[in-house]
């Protein structure tokens, strides 16, 4: 298995209304949450709006973001197709280019069968020498994958790792119990983090480590050091960004409490909408709460 | 609140094919359960097969658990109509008969506004001076209790626990951070209960403990005294008969445990079908496990 | 195949806040049914509310409309239930009484195998000498009828029709093509019923039709008489009310219809809602622009 | 409204393995649904797979579907995208290479709120000074069009017709009153298209066509000349074709249905999979059905 554990913030992208990449702020923010001790980096997860983003943008967000980090953290970048041959290209591409692992992402117009969901992240685990994420998110996705195809994928050497964005906790632990040692999960912010932590969970990769890093950072700290009671008197509160972000539109939500911290990563890709005044108001007010329960918290 | 806490299992229903109540096993599988140390009886849930029971089947279910209990631990039973005046006639029997608590459950074939979903747990709760535990199943039921209509009826001063049978283990604290210590959570078998525990369930109400109760107790002990590790190792291995609860039919799984182990519960009514063959090996397998797993486990 | 042909009303349920069947208007309602030149009765479908009503409800409302038709049209009654030997009883049950057919629906709380389905359906034609009519409604029973089960159930003697309430038209010319003419089929209030003569329905029974028998009738006539132009010019008037039937709910929705025609056939049973003062507009206008549209429409 | 009404076959897209677009077999295929007298074509659909292509795959499509038609019928070719900006562009694109109409389709990674879906579909309305069909396909897109946003969107000079891809053909009704004669209506696959004929369609835009393109112009004179009898002794056997098709991947089975017809169209694009054998079997079947009540039927 890799050794990639610990809060991997999805990225935000930002990028301006003609299209163009806000270089200057990404960079900002690879900075920012690598100060703030985040153990790694992933653009292109549902929170960086891949699906709305086309090739060259998609690049160009890894490039800057490869490039900024610097090795400092790992950096795994997400590969969303519809079709095989593109997610290897993408995959390709991207290890070029300096990415330490693949988020495998599949897009789907149409229903594909369990053979064809194996084959398309085999496809993409063996393009590179990459270790590669799995990432599932049946809210949003049209093909889940099984617990079948999961354990199948799961003895391929490269294929390390699952990302569950469903809302079912339990799911986890069965997947855990199935490849018996072969794969590791991180949860999403649909999970719970410090639960996901204790059922044996490597971290979390999700949007709202992007927008509350540091409290991020200390639940998962004092999740790895066993320290439950202050694990959980910190995740309490900080559910409530979790909620925000189910809430509210993914992408709206975070690039919304990234504007109220001084990062200027400009709005979600129209059609879809800014963050509400309301919402904004409600992200202030989780902010400030997740602030004050991180100087309650102990050390891990 | 309610002091009810603990491992309170879902009761089968035990009924021979021509429809006549088992007591005799009714009453083996009381005391065994309360020899085993639950902490309380929950006759008349969704695996008592609440569904597939007349009124006169399920009040002669009542009578005998209650009579057989004689108050060593409480019994919580359920109430499930489609009509309020139906669920609020059935409060009033089984208070008669002598439970300590209701387990109110709205059936619907149409869909109920949330003022009508308010309404009815509301009289159920106005019927009887017993504490009332919610029942929300999205899986089988077709009106399900928003955040808001359970943050309205917490405020009923005889509404005091809910259990939650979704897979949504974040909607748990989400309850629980907006009922503010007036509603306390059980688990279902569609959560991790050491998880649910975690972020501070009160137990947990559920099928699977009427076939692993000594370990369903153990697991329980371990998660209070905070050894979350050793509580951990018992679940894991716990966790594969909530999975078979859920891949086979609730009733067939446990009806089919409770016959392995001695006791002739009779079949789920028809046109329910029993436990299959391989479904039955399955079983026979998960229970042993989950005898080993007791056997290793530490005392809490 | 049974000669049950033409526009068979669902009756609602007439009864008083106490529970009693409001003998006197459900007799005038069968006897103003008759008048408007209905084709049959249908006691106890799901405009009906046989969800909300007990076993002496339901029987009493049988016998009341069985004694009031003195076999003028045939009265196809309702059997539901969860459990085989239930539905068993009640076709027996209204057997004796005098129905001359039984709509067969079944009700479920657990998902039910294919083989289970069958066995339901099998067992309630077997019960008596009667013509069954198989009902699915996937919108608000758990187990649909796939298309496999509806072939085999139509090779039962007595299983000559089908009352299908999707919106799926498509799957009605299906099971005709499937079936060969082994399997009539009625149209509900979620198709068009012009639509569904056209590929070969043999009518429809529907909770509108107790709200518009006359204007329902001629539709049939115009449809049987192939006057297809007449029959849509009729039939898109007409279909405003088959909308207000799917926005409010069924049984809100044609009491309220009735009570504006005069019947006091009281409420639908708690916690189901009475109509709206916006939706008694919106009936009462619908109502207003059928008769025009009856008035307007040339004999068949 | 605009002039648009009768067959138009929506055309699968060949492409080779390595991605080239097929053209031989597309420009024959195009001269031979004109020779079989379609009213129009259809390129980027959901037979097409627009979304298993990129834009310069897309775009060469419609330039030989355009070149190779020369104006012998109107060319109304899908613009899809996740965002108005790509939408847009692909309109402008479209529009400068010179096709008839535009076929509007949204794709969606996330929910869109109404506002943003009505401002989507305004945005290519007013790109360019062609006519626009709105499409809606609940089963495989996120964002389904509302009655009100189509009523709504209606009331734009240039959107002039709409295509449902859901089962529901009472909805095809409501809409035709709702819209008063602005919007006209085409069925697609799923719908009976004699019936949706009989409601006041305009015509269908489907995947069938493009395999059976005789016996859809036939059925389709029939309905035009009221001969309904005839019309549905040929539907009932058309049919079967949109059966496999539902049972089937769409452009497995339009493609596969091609290649028995002698066009060498390739497969699907993978991870999507080719016809089975068992149903190309199906198809040559229904195939040689559907020829013979071509044969048997009258002219219209």
């Amino acid at each position: 298995m890799s050794g990639f554990s610990g809060v991997f913030p999805y990225l935000v992208s930002p990028v301006a209304p003609d299209g163009a990449v806000l270089e200057g702020e990404l960079r900002r923010l690879v900075d920012h949450l690598i100060a703030a001790g985040v153990h790694g980096l992933t653009p292109l997860g549902s929170t960086g709006e891949f699906a709305y983003l086309d090739a060259a943008q998609r690049r160009r967000i890894v490039e800057i973001v490869v490039d900024q980090t610097r090795g400092r953290v790992p950096v795994v970048a997400g590969v969303a197709a519809t079709t095989t041959a593109d997610a290897v290209r993408q995959a390709k591409d991207y290890a070029a280019i300096g990415v330490d692992g693949i988020l495998a992402i599949m897009e789907a117009y149409f229903p594909v069968s369990e053979a064809g969901v194996v084959a398309y992240f085999t496809a993409i685990a063996d393009a590179t020498p990459l270790p590669v994420v799995l990432y599932t998110n049946p809210n949003f996705q049209r093909s889940d994958l099984s617990l079948p195809a999961i354990e199948t994928l799961s003895r391929h050497d490269r294929i390390v790792l699952i990302k569950d964005a469903s809302t079912n906790t339990g799911r986890l632990l069965s997947i855990l119990n199935r490849c018996e040692g072969r794969l590791g999960v991180f949860a999403a912010s649909a999970h719970i983090p410090a639960a996901v932590m204790l059922i044996g969970g490597k971290g979390w990769m999700a949007g709202p480590a992007c927008a509350i890093p540091r409290e991020s950072v200390r639940l998962y700290d004092l999740c790895r050091a066993g320290k439950w009671d202050a694990a959980m008197a910190l995740q309490r509160v900080l559910w409530r960004v979790n909620e925000l972000f189910a809430a509210h539109s993914l992408a709206a939500c975070i690039k919304g409490a990234l504007q109220i911290q001084g990062f200027a990563v400009g709005e979600p890709v129209p059609p879809q909408a800014p963050l509400s005044a309301e919402g904004r108001a409600a992200v202030e007010k989780a902010l400030a709460l997740a602030a004050r329960a991180l100087a309650e918290a102990p050390q891990a």
